[in-house]
């Protein structure tokens, strides 16, 4: 692997390449993921460009070294560790607006841009890129793990917002998916099979995005029910209604605890109800607005509704949206010296969606777990949060069996055991639960057919197989 | 070849067999299509299930047979043509709806089921699928090219409706692409690997669809404009708003003329503007509609529009949108003896729309041939559809230069050669010229990894490599 590494420096620079101690343990570790791996990457390197990263490829291929893209590091699901070690290829250096088109709703980036830069470098066009996972995430990144984000209910996830990728594959080859039309019906959906592959099919160095205009106007109102299944039927109610909300967003009791005490100081000008609690992001024009509001309030009223909060000014539905936004850092601030966080997510067709978070609820409380839910219940996949003490087996285990069954429960109801956060180290197991061997079989020959070596991202989605 | 259609006739009975003439000219060749091939199936056969497609698969695998997809035969491309001969399977006994879930707002069925025959099927439970192809096409085929229609504006296409797929492979396997989420990011996306690959990659036998809330008011309006021009800046200022129409279609002079001369006794009632002409349909809250229309005329006020014309009940809104969705069979209605139909489509970025309509107009108008367009402004994707004698050397010739101009024009503004009719036979060069040899290359990896013996409806998309 070092002498991999050596060339590259050669190629690229020595500045392009760092063994570092702390730079790797950066790179190979991440206090905010649920699953890491021991082992280390050998090195880790900084392309400029696409050459640059065929490069790469073309050098680690012929060396038999493992490659792992590496974007803003805030995945949760060991995406990005180094269980085989290798190089591991940091974009953060890749990070420019490659070309923006308004007149056609596109942008053209590298897959080091972060989403909420972007969105501020082209808001005067009123467009934006409409996802909305943590921001922190980068476009690579948020490719790669098909992300989504409290929109998502409106807007979909990243791979409706993908218009062409250009991929070096294993061996250093070039290939674009799709030229710069926002429909196709033109070959194989090439676009489609590289996104949410976790860099495990190629290594993603250009990206365009569909963009879509900013809505002239937006209203939040935060709205607690007596219990999580009022909460969700009144979701349900709204949903089925047809009323386009752009975010339709669950927080539980305890996490609206967690808000009251913790909150940023914007969000705790209010007392929140701690309850069962709706997130509704209404945008349109303002007079379609007025109108959704009546409706879903005359919608949802069986369900015994507090009142309807609503900002008042455009800084006040910031600081209301921030109580949501805010959510998993705000539980994070109060982690206990010594306690680990495991942050999981899955989802459920959306009849069953109060089931779920009701038994995982129980299930949290009898085991004594300190834990709380998030949920896009627009799309009827949710988060918990939970606390342990590693050194405590006992609760280590108990937190272990909580996940374990709410991944078996999503099965049990034909959900899925990733919403948005795909598979990484963290899921493989669930993952072969969920499809089928059959299914991973075929996955597979895809894979190898693209990766015959087996070098992109190993261990990452399934296991290697025996021979490699 | 006979050999195998002999063996799956003894498994599956008689009935399901057929070398009858007719029906397998039926199956080769099309009227409606572009492009054709001289080649028959050896057989046609009917399946009734799952089982019954893997132990064809298995059948035909053993024997090297080719295995051809039929759905509705609606395709225009030759998608279902048989240029290798083989064996045709026919999906329109697999017609069932096999589970409806109202509450999770998805649809499980068979290929052979109508997407009409759907929508009135569940229409009570308030919702629908919104794809809207040709009232023909058949879920199967409608996955399997990738379609869309006019209300992909808002609603997208295909691959954005589909939850899971059943996909029987080359050698007979069985797999299923997911469970049945609304949203998933666990391991490779092949539900769209499949959906849009024309039959190449597996049998396609069981499809579970999102459903989407019947909007609770439309309104239809008909603007005519002084130019092509005129009518997509006007297109472009009303998408670029963010107002969410549930279609925006344009249809130019010559069809305008044709829906004068020929319309059904509906779309009669009333005499057309024969100019550009944008056909609006407004979705949503009767409230929203209302202020949305007003919206849409102030902006577009500066491309000096023709009055609005609205339909004053929902009968005179099916009326005035027939002419929109007839308008294909109303010109084929005007077919003289001995002239054929070439129809095709391409798309482009937004911005390109005018200036590729403008031209290829121009050049139909100097070759002196007779052509319509019909366009969906909405994702800058239109149809051309021209009459020719197949036996004028001359006319045969013109037509085809105009659409190989068009191709190119849409390939130099960056666009695709098919928007929603997929490759078939009919554009299997142009996806060369619209991709690169090596973004073909590595589908071809892709297809021989999942059909090593490139049995699936081989001579689609691409050439057969040179050593099968």
């Amino acid at each position: 692997m070092l002498i991999a590494a050596e060339e590259i420096s050669s190629l690229l620079g020595e500045d392009s390449v760092s063994y570092d101690e702390d730079v790797i343990e950066h790179h190979g570790h991440s206090d905010w993921s649920t699953a890491n791996t021991p082992n280390r990457p050998a090195a880790v390197v900084w392309p400029r460009n696409t050459e640059e990263v065929s490069m790469i490829a073309r050098v680690c291929s012929k060396h038999n070294v493992p490659m792992v893209a590496f974007g803003a590091g805030s995945s949760v699901e060991g995406n990005f560790s180094s269980p085989h070690s290798g190089i591991t290829i940091d974009f953060t250096h890749m990070d420019k607006i490659v070309a923006f088109h308004p007149d056609d709703m596109d942008v053209v980036v590298q897959p080091g841009v972060n989403w909420v830069n972007l969105n501020n470098e082209i808001k005067d066009s009123g467009l934006f890129l409409p996802l909305d996972p943590s921001p922190t995430a980068m476009i690579g990144g948020m490719v790669s793990t098909n992300c989504s984000g409290t929109n998502a209910m409106r807007y979909g996830n990243m791979k409706d917002w993908v218009i062409n990728l250009t991929v070096v594959l294993a061996d250093g080859r070039v290939v674009k998916t799709r030229r710069r039309p926002r429909k196709t019906s033109a070959g194989y959906n090439l676009t489609g099979f590289f996104v949410g592959a976790e860099g495990t099919l190629g290594l993603v160095t250009e990206i365009t995005l569909k963009l879509a205009p900013i809505p002239q106007d937006t209203s939040v109102a935060i709205v607690s029910f007596p219990s999580i299944r009022a909460a969700t039927t009144a979701a349900s109610r709204i949903i089925r209604s047809g009323i386009q909300l752009a975010a339709l967003e669950l927080m539980d009791d305890v996490q609206m605890q967690v808000v009251n005490r913790h909150g940023s100081a914007a969000v705790k000008k209010r007392k929140w109800e701690e309850e069962p609690t709706l997130f509704m992001k209404f945008s349109g024009t303002t007079d379609a607005i007025k109108s959704d509001i009546k409706r879903v309030q005359e919608l949802i009223k069986n369900e015994k509704p507090g009142p309807f909060h609503f900002a008042k000014t455009k800084l006040e539905e910031l600081d209301l949206w921030a109580a949501r936004k805010e959510a998993l850092f705000t539980m994070v601030s109060t982690r206990k010296e010594g306690t680990v966080l495991w942050s999981t997510d899955v989802a459920v067709p959306l009849s069953r969606l109060a089931d779920i978070i009701d038994i995982s609820k129980d299930e949290c409380s009898k085991l004594g777990i300190y834990g709380t839910i998030i949920g896009h219940v627009g799309d009827a996949n949710f988060h918990t949060a939970m606390f342990y003490d590693p050194h405590n087996a006992e609760q280590k285990a108990a937190v272990k069996r909580v996940v374990d069954d709410m991944m078996h429960r999503a099965l049990e109801m034909d959900g899925t055991v990733s919403g948005e956060h795909a598979i990484g180290i963290g899921k493989k197991d669930c993952l072969v639960e969920e499809l089928g061997q059959g299914t991973i079989d075929f996955m597979k020959t895809l894979k190898r057919a693209a990766d015959p070596k087996w070098l992109l991202n190993p261990g990452k989605v399934f296991d290697l197989p025996d021979a490699a």
